[in-house]
């Protein structure tokens, strides 16, 4: 662990001046990890600053941003060769990749994602943000870190809960894009999950490791694929989008009693009852998608994603997203299209319907 | 005026959604032409926010940019599609630019420009900025506008000082690389001042129009050469940071005494001696230049800007500007090299001598 990027750092120290490195971490991370963080640096002579932060949908704001700016600012960096670098879940990433952005007009950071869900999703592309006037996202940049290191030995440390958090955004990848990877998940998923996908000698060898080890990479690698030819959001026909169109309306509203991936999927779940409506998917398709949620404990229904919501939620996206719903929606597993006009109101209002008919059992979790 | 982007913006209203603009205009710009602003976008059936501010050095500042973001926020505009417009001098563009390119991480925005200042400087590149614990322009982006509208008649409305001003940064390329516009600004920088580079009836006629015209267009292009190749300042090797090595801390510390170009002439003004000091100037050279400042009645000298804080703005620069100087010295009329090793320490205590000597009498006008 936290051996990444260790030649490049010893390559700098090699030059005269000594180095300097200013590390946000998230507060809990900071609990389980600080110690460790610190000996790092030590041992190597490096001039630091360990900010520990709370990092949470709640304060991830201009002001949290403005306080990690102070705190730069204090210490003293080079704007172009001593990288910020932040420890943490998408929160933490986020906030200070948008600080480092800002900072100078642009100061290099590092990512080291230490939950499931960065792993996936937040460590992958180039966007930072923070929350603004109750919107999810609404300020931020598009410049991507000079490095991101992954450790998934950090898991082990995770509730179950946020294992699960990130099993939606891998699920997202695999809905839109990859039937092996949406196979793997609906076989293994439960197990994967209670094993922190660490490739732990408890599980059955080599076979385990294997469907741990192929999740995450064919996760980011169709993440990639996604995000590489379009970094700057110029298309905006995103199929990463799936699963973010009711979602942070929602996530917002009942904060904090949702995690993001949480949100993701409740989304998803309800997108999946649109499909079949559309004639998209079959029965047996959508329950298939529907029993692989509740295989990786991932809630897949909530009151408050409410009718009048959902609605909202789609006219909001027409307003602001160039004139078009641009919906992405499977169309089968492991593909998807995406859909440029509204969806009917009868098609939303049945496969509401019917989704809460059959699901509300499963709510609120 | 006001007629530049009429083209695109009636192909724009021939689609069927009607059109919406969001403008931050300077409140004192506001004063002078709000009415006429008002009435173009009546005349087009345009749904429009007009956002008087007053945009100085003093409140450059990132609340600034959440003001702004949040009635941006509450009229709403579509993301890609529907410019923000800032009409003002260049802590208006500068500020406007920062909120634009946070808001859903980057909306687009126009620049159009009212001061001399902001026409030849602010007007061109990537750089967008606030002013961040005491510090000039230490938060920012570089994200460029769509579009830069220039109309020269703005300047009519200017006083004197402000076209002093913004001379100063045109000064600055033709001391850097241009002979031609320094002897333009040398022989008719007093008659353009006073005539604020009007095409005035009552100057000399077509003689009067070349100068006027010439001294603009020479002093953006070379502005051009400069940023277009290194927009996003990988190379910190910048001809066009003449004059900006001591001045922002000047600026900062007299705030409101100094407006930025006269800032900038003073930084200019000591360097010319420390080029002289250095044998890269002769007397004869040097003294041309301060004639010329004095000419376009800028500030040559300035008591704050002592020794101590000379000596600490070089060493501030060494500081972060990844451990060299990267000092643009002028070798000659109209040419520069840029120095990357830290000066004696007694060539700048002899040339601030000199200068003290032979400009303090002209000083804190």
């Amino acid at each position: 662990m936290l051996d990444g990027g260790d030649e490049e750092l010893k390559d700098t120290m090699r030059n005269s001046k000594p180095v300097k490195r200013f590390i946000v971490i998230d507060k809990t991370v900071h609990e389980l990890y600080g110690s460790k963080v610190s000996q790092y640096f030590d041992e190597r002579g490096v001039i630091y600053k360990i900010l520990p932060l709370t990092t949470t949908e709640e304060n991830k704001s201009m002001e949290l941003v403005t306080k990690i700016l102070e705190e730069v600012h204090h210490l003293g960096i080079d704007r172009r060769s001593e990288p910020i670098i932040a420890l943490g879940g998408g929160v933490c990433l986020d906030v200070v990749g948008l600080a480092a952005s800002l900072y100078r007009r642009r100061t290099p950071y590092i990512r080291v994602p230490t939950t499931l869900l960065s792993y996936v999703d937040a460590s992958v592309g180039a966007k930072t943000g923070v929350n603004f006037a109750g919107g999810k996202n609404k300020l931020g940049s598009y410049v991507p870190p000079v490095a991101t290191f992954l450790d998934s030995s950090f898991f082990q440390t995770l509730p179950l809960r946020q294992i699960s958090n990130g099993f939606a955004e891998m699920l997202k990848m695999a809905l839109m894009k990859h039937l092996g990877l949406f196979e793997l998940l609906e076989v293994n998923g439960s197990k994967l999950l209670h094993a922190k996908l660490q490739p732990s000698k408890t599980c059955s060898g080599s076979e385990m490791e294997d469907s741990t080890a192929a999740s995450m990479r064919i996760a980011i690698e169709t993440m990639l694929e996604e995000l590489a030819p379009n970094l700057w959001e110029d298309d905006l026909d995103r199929l990463v989008d799936f699963g973010h169109l009711i979602s942070p309306e929602l996530e917002m509203k009942v904060l904090p009693a949702l995690l993001h991936g949480e949100a993701v999927n409740i989304d998803m779940s309800f997108m999946v009852y649109v499909a079949q409506q559309k004639g998209l998917l079959t029965k047996d398709e959508k329950d298939r998608i529907i029993q692989c949620m509740l295989g990786l404990e991932l809630p897949v229904w909530h009151q408050e994603c409410s009718l009048a919501l959902v609605q909202k939620s789609l006219r909001e996206r027409l307003k602001h997203s160039a004139g078009s719903v641009r919906m992405p929606l499977p169309t089968g597993l492991g593909r998807a299209e995406i859909f440029h006009d509204m969806i009917a109101d009868d098609v939303i209002c049945q496969a509401f319907q019917k989704w809460t008919e059959e699901l509300s059992s499963f709510g609120n979790k």
